[in-house]
């Protein structure tokens, strides 16, 4: 179990988020960390993708290399995923939130100074539980990723379209509950694509590692690890 | 099916929150009007529950009359679920937030002003699918209840507490999953606990049916009705 820094997010003001964007992304360039903004509802699967990733990450055999990562969680309470992320021998950043419901670029830029970008090919950034307001902050992330499980259902398109307008790769988790409900995953793609034509769709199971292959292997490719 | 009602909200800048609710209680009070504020995560059931309770609420059998019900529907976009409560006969009026990630006050009574409150005797709010701003904002309802759903899991109380210290009920939906996943019931009702000890919880399923009759008969002691 690693050590869990945690950064407290207090009632600082913060400036025009744009440009700080910018500012983190030349940051992470310099230092050649990538950093992929991780969105969904509570209860979603963030924490649970972002550990079966982790494990697929770490695989070194013919032609791919063991990726070094580290994870930022948020959360306006509690230290519970960071504590997973921990114990599976990660490092973990924790940013307390507070009353905030999403991550901005300056949280981010406060929380890579207490960290060793050098030591770090990927960091992945576990936005708040939320569908709404982290699609409209630029966090300096090089991809932005939303999980959509199946349980909430196939409309949440329709009713949170800035979401998955702002992703580039949607991941569909908990296909195996597919079974036990009516969600059409036909349906949702129509949906995706009218909004996000490029969108990639990943159906996985973070339960049981259907799919999750695949899915690394996206990784891999997208930050050229 | 009914005919929708849409309320747009736009640029307009609202005043003090608190004031507006104050308002809104008055004039809800003054037409014997009760209001339920609904709020949950995207996908943990809340159309299904009102759905679901809206059946309750109109079987009128020894002592018990049938309650004239009416909805407003909460989202930022689309009519996806105001169509499902006017498919079912009931009067819906949606309340497009735009860019807003939560009801307020002012948005509500904006939306009464466009029904015949002394048709109503309870209004249900289906609140924009979010465990965060929604709780930061008094409606003016007089009770707010939250939906928590099996495959979210039991650890949502330390991640948004102010959500549950906000409602004075929990309905924890899709029991049916229960088996499939590793949710901890009695976990969460200890956590649950912590944060607001007279929280009623009533687990339920919206697509078996199981432990809606516990939950219609709360709605239909606390509203008196």
């Amino acid at each position: 179990m690693k050590d869990i820094r945690l950064i407290e997010i207090g009632e600082e003001i913060h400036g025009e988020n744009k440009a700080e964007a910018a500012r983190v992304r030349k940051l992470l360039s310099a230092a050649g960390t990538g950093m992929l903004n991780l969105m969904a509802s509570p209860g979603a699967g963030k924490t649970s993708l972002i550990l079966k990733t982790l494990e697929g990450l770490a695989v070194h055999d013919a032609g791919r290399k063991a990726v070094r990562s580290a994870v930022i969680e948020a959360d306006m309470d509690s230290l519970v995923d960071s504590e997973k992320i921990s114990a599976a021998g990660v490092e973990a950043v924790q940013i307390r939130t507070g009353g905030f419901c999403h991550v901005d670029a300056w949280m981010v830029m406060k929380t890579l100074s207490a960290m060793d970008l050098a030591a770090v090919d990927l960091l992945f950034l576990e936005n708040v539980g939320n569908l709404i307001c982290p699609a409209q902050f630029d966090t300096g992330a090089r991809a932005n990723v939303m999980i959509l499980s199946v349980p909430e259902g196939d409309d949440k398109a329709l009713k949170y379209p800035l979401m998955f307008r702002e992703c580039e790769a949607l991941v569909v988790n908990k296909i195996d509950f597919l079974e036990l409900t009516d969600f059409d995953m036909e349906k949702l793609e129509q949906r995706v694509k009218l909004l996000n034509s490029d969108m990639k769709i990943f159906p996985v199971s973070c339960r049981t590692g259907e799919g999750i292959g695949d899915w690394v292997d996206w990784v891999r490719s997208r930050f050229t690890l």
